[in-house]
């Protein structure tokens, strides 16, 4: 069975995204400062159809990252659209070939039954929990990892509940000052975790713990 | 000239110490979770008199530190004792021998002469601020490095005036859940930072960034 994954992003100060996060910004005031040793890898420059970019030491984790993810969890959030779907509901921000090419299981309050898109991409919608979306993502990951995309919040939720198996930081040379922390209190002090690789790249550093259960 | 450094221990979740911090327990709860990787230094046991420990890639930096450093800033609170000195001032937490070897400026607002300690400790009290602290550690240092010890406001401080070269953060798998965070809101976001070294050890990543002026 693969693992449980969340990885983000993060400013030395902490902070996820920065203030005044919209639809437009979802990463709020200067929180594209937290990706920009992603945006200029030519791995994602190519999946992102951009041309250009580098190859370094994050190159490979992006790389293992993909390949080791068979199905991904996201918050609704994430996902887009707000309360009941409606007569054309939502289909995400990403347009009928969305860039995840995976199952994705959509923790939501608000039923609809899954739709399929182009390029390998499903969404299915889970309103039973945080147990019942990671089963079905479980499922359809077919013993490959899930991934937790985006979301702070849902991955705190996986975290306290003991069910996260592996953390990665990527840990970000900048102060963003105010913003979405990944880590607000009160957390979950009882969780334990050790470190288990250390990765220094160019203007970032990328540290994974695993969660001792 | 030396480099003005700050270095500090931090939880993952952002904290340099935990909460119902008092004079006996200056870390806090579970704060002292956050220097285990150093107190299982061989090198640091020998300095404070203790038998036993590992040596491992901590080891080296602890060192390098020691050998770099010529003079010491502190805070009040660290040095301790409250208000106005009295008749009989209160001396520090070490004894007559403090464990620094090093001439020592403490930033106050209560004016007092310096005093000798033995073992080449000296204390030397501040009123006039951040700057003046700075020039007369500086002169004591005579050429090698300025550390801030403890105090993460006092380091805090200096990041903000634009004072700080150097900010070390030995980052240690452990969630503390609330107590004292080493960057609180709202940081000086203007200030900007690069990564200079990531070095993994034992139950510990350190990161090292310069201060870009």
């Amino acid at each position: 069975m693969g693992k449980l994954r969340y990885g983000t992003s993060i400013s030395l100060d902490g902070f996820v995204a920065g203030i005044n996060q919209s639809v437009e910004n979802p990463l709020g005031e200067r929180g594209e400062l937290l990706h920009g040793w992603l945006r200029e890898l030519a791995v994602w420059r190519r999946d992102a159809g951009l041309e250009g970019g580098v190859t370094n030491a994050s190159t490979e984790l992006y790389e293992q990252s993909g390949v080791s993810t068979g199905a991904i969890i996201m918050g609704r959030k994430m996902f887009g659209g707000n309360g009941p779907w409606g007569d054309e509901p939502w289909r995400g921000w990403w347009g009928e070939d969305p860039p995840f090419h995976l199952p994705v299981i959509v923790l939501t309050h608000q039923p609809r039954d899954p739709i399929v898109m182009a390029g390998g991409t499903s969404f299915t919608f889970v309103t039973t929990g945080l147990q019942a979306a990671l089963d079905m993502a479980r499922e359809a990951a077919q013993g490959k990892d899930v991934a937790i995309y985006g979301g702070a919040s849902v991955a705190k939720q996986y975290l306290a509940a003991g069910l996260l198996d592996e953390l990665s930081v990527s840990l970000v040379p900048v102060f963003l000052g105010a913003g979405e922390r990944l880590f607000d209190e009160p957390l979950n002090s009882a969780v334990k975790i050790e470190q288990t690789r250390v990765v220094e790249a160019p203007g970032v550093t990328h540290l994974r713990y695993r969660v001792i259960k």
